[in-house]
């Protein structure tokens, strides 16, 4: 019966949605086995899926766990990124939005290959903590409006489940899945209002704008079924976001942001992200809301529902501190830096022990690096390029990731 | 690096000799999981493989276990049905070209699903031993030319290992992989001289002849690779072969063709056959090889060999009797036999007792239906169509066997 059910997959037939049903509960309860779930994923990574055999995906991972609602949901704004190298944007863009009165829930994972995870980065600050049972965060977010926490195992645990399996069976890539496990895991957030940060790019899960848009259109397709809005922001990824790549270090960055000291791309970035999701949820102008946004980074006001924020779940900000760099990386020729290849920095920044190959690996949270240029910058031979942070005696190679001439 | 791997069939793209060893190396010595083996087969179920990947899959497979040579190996010659409802050729064709001094060694397997399994047939003759080890194999050839055993599992272990997963996930019906069982288990068991029998239609694993014709080309391709000569014959099974279907039924049958009895549509495929597989070996037309076939049929030679065959393996032909049918299936009105449905006739068998769903399930010997018309056939109302052999209690239903106007 499951056989017959993976089958039609593989020949292109449309499943019902009791056939999907059928299936994904059995995975759940244990009568699929796993190699039986992963024939099934890999079928639909080669083959796709139908509308209708999404939106049936969708109900069976809502239906796996719990579903959160919250008196003041329809305030409440999520976002979420597809994932980039050296991006930090969460920690700033969360007390933005709730410095503006909106409230804030964002249950976020850990990071995996080069895509590096809020709560990695959170909690490479000392005494953060990443866990909330669902009654702490509803009495936090009546509190201080903001909870940055790891998802729980009552959310979507069928997409737990499925995503450890595709992460181990090169079924990943698949448009479809991808959609079905962001948009369960945020419609089951509670949350009614999505603003969606699709990065693509050689540092990005997706290579090509089209592939994003495509996703787009689906997530939209999914949100509208829940009676959802969804907004999306496209950006190129090719190179990394900000200077930071590494957990503290991109801590230390978002902190230099929202103080104010730094208003390069990154700071625009999050001021873009920001204004659509007070715009969404204040149900005003684009514009009215950058001017928002721009006034509480200006008056700091973001800045110290930050610091309430970090405390309020034990994190101590005068504990985060970083070493000396190790090491720096200086330009070998004088020229100008025509590429920064943000897949390649990724590695290094993994090499040096910021990232990890399966969830089971430790990372360090000290390590990473920082570029001290960006891109269409004239260097100097000799100038420092970029700063290395490890405990690690061995330096990766360094020597893919600048283009200069 | 083994997710690459998969990840590398699932995105089209060729894998290297090296890549393939590697990943069925792994899955060899477990380090490759059940659940990733499954993914990379349902990516090459979608998405193929070529040539020369198919080439490379054959010799690991070979190279996963012993291959069998012989001192006559330059006339052995083997013959292979891709299987279908009612066929016992092999149990005629054995001693029909070991009577003509060449020597057969057939190494079959069990059925599964809806097709018999020679293996299967030859258990039901009380006594008779499947079980031949590489020295008994030796041995029997030698003395008596003729040895049909069950494939040990030295031989291309793993495609027995493979084949076991695909069965369970949706995998089976992929023309590369079935061509890479077939050609490694022919390959590895000694012959250099190879007669296929391809069935395709409704009661056959290959529903259409021009898979049939693409599975052929690609099997001789691997033939031509191994220095080993292919002949085929293409046959259309929508309808079950000859008029027993179960297997002490069937065994009763092949030895009535044996003894000249019976003389229709199974008569003339046997002959077709092993006139092929004498002209293969002997190195004479089909004309010639036709004329010696018809001759060890008339003068009983192939059914005394038969008889010699079965006693050296232990089998008591004269215990092989078989209870009164159960029931008889009669005509419910007057016309004429339009459709014999192989694939009902073949569900119904199973159901009775003569075919199983797993490995494990057991089958009972005497179950089976014997069919007294054939299509085209006029038939009076009342008249007997068909007949039931089982233990059970329950008959099936089988209003959809036959099509009569």
């Amino acid at each position: 019966m499951f056989v017959e059910i993976i089958d039609k997959v593989r020949r292109k037939e449309i499943l019902s949605k009791e056939e999907i049903e059928l299936f994904l509960q059995g995975y759940m309860n244990g009568s699929v086995q796993e190699y039986q779930m992963s024939a099934f994923l890999m079928a639909i990574c080669c083959n796709g899926l139908s509308k209708e055999e999404v939106f049936a995906f969708v109900e069976c991972y809502l239906q796996s766990g719990i579903q959160l609602s919250f008196s003041q949901e329809e305030f409440l704004v999520d976002k979420h990124s597809t994932g980039g190298v050296g991006d930090k944007t969460t920690l700033i863009l969360a007390p933005i939005v709730a410095a503006l009165d909106i409230p804030v829930i964002k249950m976020s994972g850990r990071g995996l290959g080069l895509t590096g995870g809020t709560i990695d980065k959170l909690e490479s600050i000392p005494g953060y903590q990443v866990e909330r049972n669902l009654e702490e965060i509803k009495q936090q977010v009546f509190q201080i409006g903001l909870v940055v926490c790891s998802a729980t195992d009552e959310i979507t645990p069928l997409d737990k489940k499925t995503y450890a399996l595709r992460d181990v069976t090169g079924t990943v890539s698949s448009i479809p899945l991808i959609a079905i496990s962001i948009m369960s895991k945020k419609i089951a957030g509670g949350a009614k209002k999505f603003v969606f940060d699709m990065k693509y790019g050689e540092g990005a899960f997706l290579k090509e704008k089209e592939e994003a848009e495509h996703l787009a259109s689906l997530m939209l397709e999914i949100a509208n079924q829940y009676h959802c809005q969804a907004d999306f922001i496209y950006s190129d990824m090719s190179h990394p976001l900000g200077n930071a790549v590494g957990n503290r270090l991109e801590v230390l960055e978002a902190i230099s942001v929202l103080k104010g000291d730094e208003k390069g791309e990154l700071y625009e970035k999050c001021v873009l992200l920001a204004s659509h999701m007070v715009a969404l949820s204040k149900k005003c102008s684009l514009k009215e809301a950058e001017k928002q946004v721009k006034e509480v980074l200006e008056s700091r006001k973001a800045f110290e529902k930050f610091k309430e924020w970090i405390s309020y779940q034990g994190g101590k900000l005068e504990l985060l501190q970083i070493e000396d760099p190790k090491i720096s990386y200086v330009a070998p020729f004088s020229g100008t830096i025509r590429k920064i290849h943000a897949k390649e920095i990724a590695m290094v920044s993994k090499e040096l022990g910021a990232g990890r190959d399966s969830l089971f690996d430790e990372i360090d949270p000290s390590s990473g690096v920082y570029l001290h240029v960006k891109e269409g910058d004239h260097v100097q031979k000799g100038q420092i390029l970029m700063d290395l942070y490890t405990a690690k005696k061995e330096i990766p190679k360094i020597d893919f990731c600048f283009e200069i001439d």
